[in-house]
């Protein structure tokens, strides 16, 4: 049946389109069935609303979503069709029994994902199924591939890539990226946005440039500059993947499955021949040192699989890397490490660790001797130099970044030494105050680990766009205390 | 902010409000963010989208199930603040990574769950976090408690119950009830909706009369006719419970401690002292023998904290009951055996047992004599002329039942002999046809369990109101063969 858009600049956040009462009431259509739209031979599932008034019978009200995705434009024809449940919800109830999935069960479920048949309720209890039952490495390589297979690829040749397993602020990927590049090394980073943390690299570039870009627009960029620091998400890379974490993020999940099959689909899908992998361990951090062993373990296995040269460095981490939390905050401090202003606490530190590695990884460097050469890029300000090169690329420029609204800095009651810096809860208190949404929220840390503390010493500054927002930010502090004095 | 209400009678199966982008923009309120909406002192929870065009400023769209909860006409001003993220979602994880969770923060999860401070998808994680890890007794018991305080309950005194744990098609309620409130007992039923079958009891009897309520209103028909056949959704009992039940249904999940913690909070809200719990169990079932027998232990120590009566009877049932499947097909059999027309295959006899033990247990028979006086107040003619009264009580009437309007019957390719009728298998094709959203929808079946069958026999026919659904019903009865020739 053919209906007429209208148009109401709608952002529901997903493909909803409202029929008209009477149609939907005629055709046994249902509000939250779903039904397949259609204009020439892009199509897009969409969860059904109803509604009466504003609109005539034979006209459709879609979110900007399905505009998007259908390239249409108001008073265009569309046409709809009901879609049935898709069969690939039997799969997700037959994983969350504990059984074993086979690849050609993956691809089904992932592309239903992808293609919007599966709602987030539907992928909620997917991403429970994977969370709960452990699986070895032929199902994480079925699953790697099924997310590949639902997306594009990078035509460069030669690409080398990193990736953190994250959970820890700072962004370490802007220093790293620009100083590999000087170097001469290939590096097309796609990064994600923020999933358990405050901020993802994507998030904090974008105070600067922009991140999403086509992949014919990220070749080109790469080709010029040697590398970028995009969004994956636009790139359409692994689609279902995107809208896992989107789901995962919900709870704060990441079982360790999807987050092997998440990061070695985009390093498959940006063709990558080198890959370091950083893996942050610790008390607070994202995993302990076990779980970090055997994750290292198992990227190993899966690098093999699909033939791909991987290293992973496990660090110890207890404590923000830099001294601030939220993407504008922890852009800033890159930009002192960049412009050899501060060291940002281990900020540099780290950069330079794995920058040295991969360097060594890739031949750049002779084994022992990478850092060095990191280290002398960086301190001759041709880091910088490609930083600022790659930023205008992306179409952005060096500027004041801008810090939220509303501020309220927290001093110390009682002179002391810092014992512990709670890195879950100082992200769950920059979550709360608006981050990574509101880029310019977040937390300054003035002290770090083992910093000695006097009576009235300034401890954080509290960063939010709203008043309400911040006072629940103070009351979460006062409750949790993420910062101890001893 | 006060902002006033634009109508567009839009039905969104959840609160949802739509706020002009500019607006949303200014105050830092993000797409998919929720918003508390108040009139006077009523509020709710509404998920947040945005749009521009057809609304000024200072309006709000909002869905159906917002105006409904106000009580709010178009026009009307409504405040709106920002809701935060509630904290019951981190003890949503506590449970996902298999911890014990305490009465109190149960309670705090099903507050947030009743008055819509958690979407689906993180009602899902919660499921399915149940689903993972078993709870002792003393557990179930606290998150039955905790869904007894999201509601109201009827004041009515010596209330009588059964429940079924269902999974089974064919409708024994409609029987029993009458049965049993001619014998003299008080019994306010109420029923969910269809879970994880075509039909629940409420689907069924919303064929001819309402069932959707007050607590008032269902204490004033019960005092009239001694009983009722009401859905139990629209009584607020136990509202958190109505919703994760919504959410179960998406994926035919019924975590065992959910399912217990969901019948006795039912069973505590009507104030029942007596309490009968018919558990089918067998291959296709939705219990094994084991299982039934677990739950009817765990019912027992449940009905001894919670100081109710509990029977428990564990029947074999290979097959559907009746011969309708479907709302409107399973109401038609329930009319049969009670205008002794037919005795619908197993649906009189399971009818009768579960009565008489109903009897016994409330002490209208002696031992071992239920079952001939349930048979007696059937064969009489009472118990029809009490289901006639109830369902007149109800603002109903007997009528011809409309069947749907697109039907195929499929006959025997060969001569055999039933040998299987998989239930689950019965009961996916029927929501394929439609059940239960589809009252006239279903499946008749003409055979049962160990029929002999010559070629060209009528096995079943499907009713569907719609093309599509009946050919997509068609070809998966072709592809799982639900019914078994030998």
């Amino acid at each position: 049946m053919k209906l007429k858009l209208k148009n109401l600049n709608w952002s529901a956040g997903r493909p909803v389109a409202i029929l008209h009462e009477k149609l939907a009431d005629n055709k046994s259509i249902n509000v939250n069935d779903r039904i397949i739209i259609k204009k020439g031979r892009k199509s897009i599932v969409a969860v059904v609303d109803t509604a009466a008034g504003l609109f005539k019978k034979n006209e459709i009200i879609v979110s900007t979503e399905v505009l998007k995705t259908l390239k249409a434009k108001k008073k265009e024809l569309v046409e709809i069709e009901l879609a049935l449940k898709p069969e690939s919800i039997s799969l997700i109830y037959k994983k969350l029994e504990g059984n074993r999935l086979k690849r050609k069960e993956y691809e089904e479920i992932m592309r239903d994902i992808a293609n919007n048949s599966l709602t987030e309720t539907e992928i909620a209890f997917f991403v429970s199924a994977v969370y709960n039952n452990s699986m070895d490495i032929k199902e994480t390589a079925d699953l790697t591939r099924a997310l590949v297979n639902t997306g594009q690829n990078l035509k460069l040749k030669n690409v080398v890539d990193k990736h953190s397993i994250g959970g820890i602020p700072g962004r370490l990927t802007p220093i790293i990226i620009p100083i590999c590049a000087s170097a001469g090394l290939i590096m097309p980073k796609t990064s994600s946005r923020a999933i358990t943390t405050p901020a993802g690299t994507a998030d904090a570039i974008e105070c600067l440039a922009r991140v999403d870009f086509s992949i014919p627009e990220v070749e080109k960029i790469t080709r010029q500059t040697g590398a970028c620091m995009v969004w994956g998400g636009s790139l359409n890379l692994a689609p279902a993947d995107d809208k896992i974490i989107r789901v995962e993020r919900v709870l704060n999940l990441d079982p360790e499955a999807q987050l092997l099959a998440s990061i070695m689909a985009k390093k498959i899908s940006v063709n990558a021949k080198h890959v370091l992998i950083d893996i942050p361990y610790g008390e607070n951090a994202k995993v302990n040192k076990s779980q970090a062993k055997s994750l290292a373990k198992k990227f190993k296995k899966l690098g093999k699989i699909f033939k791909i040269k991987i290293k992973c460095i496990l660090t110890k981490v207890n404590e923000p890397l830099g001294n601030g939390i939220g993407p504008s905050l922890e852009i800033k401090d890159v930009l002192k490490v960049l412009r050899r202003e501060d060291s940002c606490h281990l900020l540099e530190k780290n950069a330079l660790i794995i920058s040295g590695k991969i360097l060594e990884l890739t031949k750049k460097a002779r084994r022992g001797t990478g850092i060095k050469l990191a280290r002398e890029i960086l301190e001759s300000g041709k880091a910088f130099k490609k930083f600022i090169e790659i930023i205008k690329a992306q179409k952005g420029k060096l500027k004041k970044i801008q810090l939220a609204k509303f501020s309220k800095t927290i001093r110390a009651s009682r002179n002391g030494r810092i014992k512990e810096i709670n890195i879950k809860k100082i992200n769950q208190l920059a979550k709360i105050l608006g981050c990574p949404v509101d880029k310019a929220a977040g937390i300054y840390l003035y002290k770090h680990l083992n910093d000695k503390i006097k009576k009235g010493d300034s401890l954080l500054t509290l960063y939010s766009e709203s008043k309400e927002e911040l006072s629940h930010g103070l009351n979460f502090y006062k409750k949790l205390k993420p910062i101890d004095l001893g």
